[in-house]
């Protein structure tokens, strides 16, 4: 599915990192937030966490490392990774990263 | 209004100049499309377009030379301007610039 149908848009974007990162709120019918982004390539970028997180990437590559993890794992198109709430990752984009971030 | 409801919207971003420029495209409820994005500051960027534009600036701050005017002029939040079809416009944003683009 190329496009989330019947949600609201919050017209401000939401810009981290100097705009390394840009991301879109999105709410669904049922009243679920999601938000779509972009990460540009890179050096290494930590997130935090309130909420669990799914991240859906849709383009793209990156390298992720939870938090209290010792080691890297790469994702690309088609791929998801989970960050618990009240964590962190670090995410090194290697090629544009377009995602789904799914919460809760 | 904050937020575009009961729209749909293209889960892949737009990503210009080398994300320099971010958006994301929508799909109204009668069929009408218009993006959300982000232009990053730094260095004049030139945007070709091919509709006739208007760009809604909801934060932020610019300046915009519009193709065959000999002066630029600024605009910040909750100003507008209009960019012909077919035409090109030059834009150096000072200060992170969010906007709603209207096709048409």
């Amino acid at each position: 599915m190329e496009q989330f149908d019947n949600v609201s848009v919050i017209k401000k974007a939401n810009v981290y990192f100097d705009g390394r990162c840009v991301s879109h709120s999105l709410i669904l019918a049922d009243g679920v937030r999601k938000s779509v982004g972009v990460i540009l390539p890179g050096a290494t970028l930590t997130f935090n966490t309130g909420a669990p997180e799914i991240m859906e990437v849709l383009a793209g590559q990156c390298s992720v490392q939870l938090k209290g993890e010792s080691t890297a794992q790469n994702y690309g198109a088609g791929q998801s990774f989970s960050v618990p709430g009240d964590s962190a990752f670090d995410i090194t984009v290697t090629d544009t990263l377009h995602y789904v971030c799914h919460f809760g």
